[in-house]
């Protein structure tokens, strides 16, 4: 038997993840970077065990069916294939958000998933080969192996494209997050089918990835001189973009409700009322604003005029994965 | 005295004008196609007089003040200059829209001034020159010189570059459009300023050019097909394109508003529920519906139960420049 556990929190990006280059290996179109936060996080704990006949997977403490539990499987047999070994598992996964609003991510459920395979069969890996593993589990999921600031290397191959700490000179910690979440008037499409529509069919496509590597050089300059309303603005811009892509798919879509464009109004009217602040928004309609930790409750009271409190969610920087002590599970 | 009078539609674009190649001239970057509406019109009559000693503009009765007489003066230079006039003109112009939404359209009021200035002056235009004429007050009112579908040619220079009717053997007479009137929360960019930033600073810019042709073609080849699912399609994709530019601008802006998006949500509703409809939108907060005739009443009562009475104008196609008898205005 090979247990191990780990903790791995969420992470959102303020240089976009959008396309695959290889749907296999998760080798995306475009480096990315991205800001981890403390307010969501998946503990995970994996068990190899000879005892078992099947993969098992616990979400919550809820036994998951077979089709809630082909990823996490597909996943192990990943690690399976690449440590030769023929254990099935049992996955035990709990999320911590701050309300049931569909926030759970499968940044940190893999990260954490990755992280508890790692300590289970002492793999000893290096931070880099962590995310390279945590890679082929969700792709984002490899920037969220590092605390703070991470920048996803594209890389070219399988062993190239993994995600390295941006130093920042602790300047993280100065910042925070609103997450705003709000109501979905539509069913969404997934964000594995979004970007995949969007890079096989969007006239705009090409204009992404002919400009989002001088989003993401200007957003280290930006970090390095921790210049925040240079952070904020290439952030906003580069997810704005990233949203515009969609609109030129075919056929064409969009993650926004008018909820999300509400919030998106709000932060540019408290921008104009001298409140500092700039969204961003991923393959959902929940908006994330950036702020000074200095103004996130001026933030969050200027919004609390328009959203509910359960709506409003606040975070900070977060920490990088961090591996727990694996303890037998066999009461559920 | 040389007077001259008369009434013209305006025009939703099916595919969009988004851009211009020359400023002073008004050619276009690409080709367009619109359909000629008749619930907005204006009524415009001009009386070239050597008794004036400046030009003077009255709109719905109101003397405007030489600001808002500019754009009227500068096409009357225009027109002095080509004719080799040099008298003064007083303008009247008369705005018929169901509410006083806004929706005084540049479209019909440059298409009526050139046709009243036109017929004050004999010129005997042809259709395609009068359009010509228009396109140099507003781009898009070279298209309201017809009634139903139009293409503006783009062309290459000042004599190449303008309006024709598209024949549709009495198709148009089929459809409707719902003009759906949402409160407009931010302040807008002009259509002109939008369009300049967006071709001097969009990442998507080169996309929008390089497919909005064929997008023309496909609508033309539905439009002989009198293929409504396809004209629809098309115009719902080329309007979303033309909206996605604008999120690849630098730096990045948008014309939608949070009701915006729930008119749009609406009518994908609508059209999961079998009424078939599509939307399309220009630079500002407004959605308007393309439907078929026999299927307006359904819509507007769909529409009803979210949107008011007054934010919600039912249009048929319309039909070209219609001059008319002038008579002295020294009244007001």
């Amino acid at each position: 038997m090979y247990m191990g556990k780990a903790r791995a929190y969420t992470n959102i990006a303020l240089i976009k993840y959008w396309g695959k280059k290889d749907e296999t290996l998760i080798l995306p179109m475009n480096s990315s970077l991205s800001l981890t936060l403390d307010a969501f996080y998946t503990e995970t704990q994996v068990c190899f065990d000879e005892g078992l006949t099947e993969d098992q997977f616990f979400l919550d403490d809820k036994c998951q069916s077979p089709k809630q539990t082909a990823k996490v499987s597909a996943f192990l047999d990943l690690v399976r294939q690449q440590q030769q070994l023929s254990l099935f598992a049992r996955v035990d996964s709990h999320n911590f958000v701050p309300t049931a609003a569909g926030l759970a991510s499968s940044a940190s459920g893999l990260a954490a998933l990755a992280g508890a395979c790692a300590q289970a069969l002492s793999l000893n890996y290096t931070p880099e080969e962590l995310s390279r593993l945590a890679r082929r589990g969700s792709g984002s999921a490899c920037r969220s192996i590092f605390g703070g600031f991470a920048e996803w290397q594209k890389g070219t191959d399988d062993s190239s494209s993994y995600a390295v700490n941006i130093a920042a000179d602790d300047w993280e910690k100065e910042l925070a997050m609103l997450f705003v979440l709000v109501d979905d008037g539509m069913k969404d499409i997934s964000s594995r089918d979004g970007m995949k529509r969007t890079v096989e069919t969007s006239s705009f496509y090409s204009g992404w990835l002919a400009t989002v590597e001088a989003d993401l050089l200007a957003a280290k300059q930006a970090i390095a001189a921790k210049d925040f309303t240079k952070i904020g603005e290439i952030t906003e811009a580069n997810g704005l973009k990233m949203h515009g892509t969609t609109l030129g798919a075919q056929p064409p879509f969009t993650y926004w409700s008018p909820e999300s464009l509400k919030a998106m109004q709000l932060v540019r009217l408290a921008r104009e009322q001298g409140l500092p602040c700039y969204f961003t928004m991923d393959a959902g309609p929940n908006v994330k604003v950036l702020v000074e930790k200095k103004n996130i409750a001026a933030l969050t009271t200027f919004f609390a005029a328009h959203f509910s409190k359960e709506q409003l969610i606040t975070a900070n920087a977060g920490p990088g994965i961090t591996l727990l002590p694996a303890e037998r599970s066999d009461k559920s």
